[in-house]
């Protein structure tokens, strides 16, 4: 059995400290290629931890291809040349080969790069579009009846279980394809869910938010209730006393704080889920697969026994935001209830974009894409935490949430001008048009709000962000 | 100026009888390529008919490409080489070309027809898969950034621009591209409507209808009134009695009915309309195209002086249902209140979509396609309509309205098993899922709709239809 000295009392968590040890031993072959890993309920009580902790480890690995899982036999190590380092190094040889293969349609990978250097949108930059060329055109060829007839309700099978197996990859949620709904962005699934659970419902919702969660529910009808966070997320004496019966949240990374539910406060809410069957939660997430980094907290679905948690998710922050592409994940239960009522529905979204998705997935690029991402943002994120750490800056920055995700919070220290509208008007006078945390709640705003910004990092070039802050502090 | 003898007392309308005309007259080179038509209004006035009659001629002559307009200029004959009819013969030959060129990618337009001769879906025989992979291609080689970045809300300028000018060739309306927004599909459209004008409204349908337009304005939460029709369409006695501020109708080819709605009751319909600055209509086109096959009625958008007529159009039948893109067409004076209400929802159609078909738009093939479309549905319906009235089928059946779109009503005559549910399961077991005309009535249903089937010819292979019915019938 794998042993290891875990300290609770270190910095990081107990899963964190695990995952490296294990990834350590596989990179330098301490655990074979093809070696089965222990059991989580044996590994847990072996190093006497939580068997959530070892849970986390081996979603992290299982996500960042250090293991896989086969159905039924368990996790085993990858060997050491299909490890993500070695990967990482084989792709470029691979690309430029597709590249060589397909001159004219291949071209497309590297038009961005060359012309566009300065694109504040990474994505182009990182996204396959040779790959991309390559499946629609299979695709095609392929199925060229399925693409014109009509859409299943719900999606295409192929989408469903390509999701269904991704997020299983990913997150170790384990869920069937039949319980996925496919939709055109999560903001399609809020209207629905208010059609579906009944205008009659309140729903609360987390302040600060999004504002257009609680823009859509209130067109849609809903009742609404905003409730208070502290630094684990949405309060739940503040649920419990709104009255609410359906819980809209986004832990696994909040829009606009950052704050990364920790799992004591997701057992709260699972809590307050299961003291009524008349409950619902609505777990959204839009950026989880960034906000993972190193911190993988296992989703309220897979927690939740009562069955009454809908998870969902979106590949507009993967792929891109012009790709509207979502899914929503309902628990068994209701499945027949949602055929019966919004079953008539089309499904929103091209099957030729579902079915050359679905390859995308399938084939393995998805997965690539998202490392490429994910090491590009952390990059991206490490460099400007730097600079804006620096001393260049000191006294007059404060960084907040710039650990994980796709979005930090700004601090401004100083006077008058660093505070509201003032703020706001001060940075576009230097070419920087960021919202302020303030603009994000709901009814009364705390102070500290109207000096914080947030800086989306992904639609922003950083070399602009830092000569708009030296400008606007006179530097 | 052209002179021409029309009969009011003839079978066809005088705008049908002028469309013939001029249409002989640019065939045999009467009326010479490039030549000016005379305006609507003097042409009106020299032949002593209606304004109306000679616009939709015109439109119906624009429609089918034997006349171009120029802004500010008027309409003029296209030169012979450009007649859809030497197109037509110049396609095929076209086709080859392109196919041989890019054989790889190419192949794609012949697979269909080789493999799967009895396609329920004509449109996967007819879809030019080759021109679409083509356009896909270019749009990713030209604008990889703008596949990625958000979509601008209520859609792509390019698609939009495509659309406004397709929409005045093809129905001679006049709109500008931002009075557009696209979405995912009519249904989309029908909640977001719902949102904007607030459910504290009635909203008026037609009494038979397509049943999902109340039941998503339910879900939606919308007040609803059913309005009964007669052989006009919605009538307008109902519509007055029934306190609806939004009128939903779809006056170009209703269903299941087939019905048209004539000029006349299209005025009343506007006449209620402008009685109350508070009301509403939504004139919805699903299969237009197919409809107006030498019966075009003029929008009631572009009939509407009070600025309160909200069109919308898709192109699910057109292209595919699969592909769900549609449209809407704003009055000028919605527009500030619909950015501000309702300009937050991201644009639900992927951008690659809408680049795409707003190239296959602009470049001509839709139009190609279209007309291809028509042809062969015309044919069909054409086919099956003898089929179904030969001597075998005599004293057993009845058609109605299958002169155009891409459905009829099939009649049975006969005892007991030729109504309602029996109906249904005869013909089911004979291999026929056919809905009844009674299935589509909300509250009561007339004794002859439990007689009628609707026959979605689009979506059935006449061979199985008639193999059916001869089993029905014991023939």
């Amino acid at each position: 059995m794998l042993t290891y000295i875990l300290d609770k009392k270190k910095g990081s968590p107990l899963y964190l400290q695990l995952y490296d040890c294990i990834r350590k031993d596989i990179l330098q072959g301490r655990i074979e290629g093809g070696e089965r890993l222990p059991s989580k309920r044996s590994l847990a009580e072996h190093l006497g931890i939580s068997k959530i902790s070892v849970e986390a480890a081996y979603a992290q690995l299982l996500s960042e291809g250090y293991i896989i899982s086969r159905e039924r036999s368990g996790y085993f190590a990858v060997s050491l040349e299909q490890l993500p380092e070695a990967f990482e190094k084989a792709e470029g040889i691979e690309a430029a080969k597709e590249a060589a293969s397909e001159p004219g349609a291949e071209d497309a990978d590297q038009a961005p790069d060359a012309s566009k250097p300065g694109s504040t949108i990474p994505s182009a930059e990182l996204f396959p579009f040779s790959v991309w060329t390559r499946l629609m055109r299979s695709v095609i060829l392929d199925n060229p009846d399925m693409i014109l007839e009509r859409v299943p309700a719900g999606g295409q099978p192929e989408l469903k279980r390509a999701i269904a197996s991704q997020i299983y990859r990913e997150r170790g949620m384990k869920i069937s394809p039949e319980q996925i709904i496919i939709g055109a962005g999560n903001e399609y699934f809020y209207s629905l869910l208010v059609q579906y659970l009944g205008r009659d419902r309140t729903f609360a919702i987390e302040n600060p938010l999004h504002r257009k969660i609680d823009r859509i529910y209130s067109l849609s009808g809903a009742g609404l209730a905003a409730i208070e966070m502290d630094e684990q997320g949405m309060r739940v004496d503040g649920l419990e006393e709104s009255g609410a019966s359906v819980a809209h949240i986004t832990p696994s990374h909040h829009y606009p704080t950052g704050i990364v539910m920790p799992i004591t406060r997701r057992r709260e809410i699972l809590r307050w889920l299961s003291e009524d069957p008349d409950r619902y939660l609505i777990e959204d997430e839009y950026d989880s697969e960034f906000s993972s980094a190193g911190r993988p907290v296992p989703s309220m679905q897979s927690l939740d026994s009562s069955g009454r948690v809908i998870f969902m998710n979106s590949f507009s922050k993967t792929i891109s935001p012009a790709f509207r592409i979502s899914y929503m994940v309902l628990p068994y239960g209701l499945l027949s209830s949602w055929q019966e009522r919004m079953g008539f529905y089309s499904c929103a979204v091209p099957s030729f974009d579902q079915l050359t998705l679905a390859r995308f997935i399938s084939d393995g690029y998805y997965e690539r894409h998202l490392r490429r991402m994910k090491k590009h943002y952390r990059q991206l994120r490490q460099e400007l935490a730097e600079e804006l750490q620096s001393p260049e800056f000191e006294g007059k920055l404060e960084l907040r949430q710039s650990d994980s995700g796709l979005h930090f919070l700004l601090g401004f220290k100083g006077g008058r001008d660093c505070s509201g509208e003032a703020l706001r008007t001060g940075l576009k006078r230097c070419g920087l048009e960021l919202p302020l945390l303030s603009d994000y709640y709901v009814g009364k705003i705390p102070a500290h709000a109207d000096r914080f910004c947030i800086v989306q990092y992904s639609d922003i070039s950083p070399a602009a962000l830092l000569q708009g802050l030296r400008l606007f502090f006179d530097l």
